[in-house]
């Protein structure tokens, strides 16, 4: 169990992070305490950690915890963002967590992915309307636009004086052409991470992409000079993009967005990436590549229910009983599912979106 | 008369500011449309202005006008500080301007003058008192503490895709070493700088010392680039300090704290830098080099009421008629009698400080 199943093939970056930069795999010890199991990390989606196991110990000895994961507002949400934001979820309910969700306008604006702060507004509040549509206790969740609180501004300040531009250009890979803005987001994103324990204590948790390990590395040993616990970790692997390619919003083929059209879904779907033969017959004969099918990996996270399921349907498709098409059609039917099911919940919350904002932090 | 007169000698960088960067000498004709004149530009010490014409200009036509001077709140307020606020205090009442005092404790704070934001914010509200108890118009002054408004990071975040670290970098004379706060802080002093443009789309004056002039550049510049009125400025020479240095809060012998103790100030004014000669005979024979002199400045300020008594204690300096001691006593009464009403005025008004801030903006 926990990676070895193999159901999934290793993404880069993987052993350096465990070997060279002191993350752990999950094992099943560390995770009994809590109530339920998820079936991501299961089957490996979310594969490795730092730290999370002390911040358990906090937990197990009765401490408040919280979790950090934040959502740079600059198009509609996409289904790949959802996955980290259900996990999160999951989370919130098994450690009765508080959950702070920084909609960090002020990072797409000076990155340029927007053209105004108006404009990151405009999606802020719609990306938190498909966040909190997940399930999310509003009584333990707090969201908040960057740039308008002023606590952001305050504490990204204090937090600068442990930084400087030397550190944050090779942490981020920074050219001097850069806007004097995404240089102190470096103190931002820190001040994001850092505020439940500089203003509660709380301990925090983010679950972040691999990609994402040396601003959270940046942040733990601003957290050592501040003589505060160090952010813990969860790591996520990617879910391919349908092309096979990264999912990126500005790529729209390599996802899924929450306001796809069925038609657009399905040729999405139609498009993929997988790990079919050429033709029926060396399917029937070889059997599909289930390791480097994108619509198998997609399967796993909206269709199957645990890993049994998924193992089942990947003898299946090895063996040739499969034909993509038929993968294609319940990728698509669960998707539309998914989407129909999200919209529901996201109808019935969307006059309540204030009781997920924060208005005192 | 404007400078002609020569009451004092030229200090570095003035010709390179009227020749390179394009600042004007006042002429009588610029301020004709004022009530009164203000002995300081007569004695030369507002010298100079950039765009000051083209500012009056809206003002005769019957436009609103501003005025923004900030002040960096890391220690108690010295007499120099005052000369520029009081300035600005008639400023305000020839013209009718709104006056913003932006109290930078971002500032003090990413370059290390103080050690935490409470400790600015701290000094800022008893410098605020100090700058209301001058005679502002509680009505048309908009004091407000940089880190407590959550206007000013929106509005430094979209200047700053204006400017870029390079820029900075040779404006500051920022070497890689510096802390993301002070980068960005650059972005955050053309917020202070543009916000009554761009809020209130009033044109801006900024009396600054000429040594300020870098910023300023890089101020209008982003204004040109987001095509509002390019803030004027009037510049300022320097009041020397008592030791002959700059003045600077950090060595307490070249200024006069508005809280040092009489026997303090006694012994700073009789410890200043004169142009007297090195004996009672050589003065009444030579007489004095009042250019060179200090507390000859200082008289200026604090004592003559206009050019003609500066002028004809000029002369009495220079005919050998005065000694030092005379005029250091002068300096010590008229200073003593200055800070006696400035106490008058700053108490009667002390739980009247939230007036003169701006909770809106």
């Amino acid at each position: 169990m926990f990676g070895e199943i193999k159901l999934l093939e290793k993404q880069a970056d993987y052993d350096k992070l465990i070997k060279e930069f002191g993350a752990k795999r999950f094992s099943p010890k560390i995770l009994e305490i809590l109530k339920t199991r998820h079936k991501l990390i299961e089957m490996g989606f979310f594969f490795a950690h730092r730290d999370f196991d002390k911040y358990l110990e906090i937990f197990k000895r009765g401490g408040q915890v919280a979790i950090v994961s934040g959502r740079g507002p600059s198009n509609y949400i996409h289904l790949g963002h959802l996955i980290i934001f259900d996990f999160i979820r999951w989370l919130q309910s098994e450690l009765d967590a508080e959950v702070y969700i920084p909609l960090s306008d002020d990072e797409k604006y000076v990155f340029n992915k927007v053209k105004t702060l108006e404009e990151a507004y405009k999606y802020a509040i719609d990306n938190a309307l498909d966040i909190a549509a997940l399930g999310y206790n509003p009584e333990k969740t707090h969201m908040y636009v960057s740039s308008q609180t002023k606590w952001v501004y305050k504490i990204s300040l204090e937090l600068s004086r442990h930084l400087t531009y030397s550190t944050v250009k090779a942490a981020f890979g920074l050219t001097d052409s850069v806007n004097p803005g995404v240089v102190f987001y470096s103190a931002v994103q820190a001040a994001h991470i850092l505020m439940p324990t500089i203003k509660y204590n709380y301990p925090v948790v983010v679950p972040i992409g691999m990609d994402q390990d040396p601003y959270m590395r940046l942040t733990r040993d601003i957290a050592a000079k501040i003589k505060v616990f160090k952010p813990a970790s969860i790591y996520a692997r990617y879910l391919r993009g349908l092309t096979g390619e990264p999912m990126s919003a500005s790529q729209p083929e390599t996802c899924i967005f929450i306001n796809d059209s069925p038609e657009t879904i399905k040729r999405k779907v139609w498009n993929a990436f997988t790990g079919g033969r050429a033709t029926i017959k060396e399917q029937r004969e070889l059997g599909g590549e289930p390791e480097k099918c994108v619509v198998y990996e997609w399967l796993m996270v909206y269709e199957f229910k645990d890993v049994k399921e998924a193992l089942e349907h990947k003898m299946k498709c090895v063996s040739g009983e499969l034909i993509c098409g038929v993968c294609k059609e319940k990728l698509y039917n669960a998707l539309i599912r998914f989407i129909k099911e999200h919209y529901k919940r996201k109808d019935s919350i969307k006059n309540k979106i204030q009781d997920y904002f924060d208005h005192e932090i």
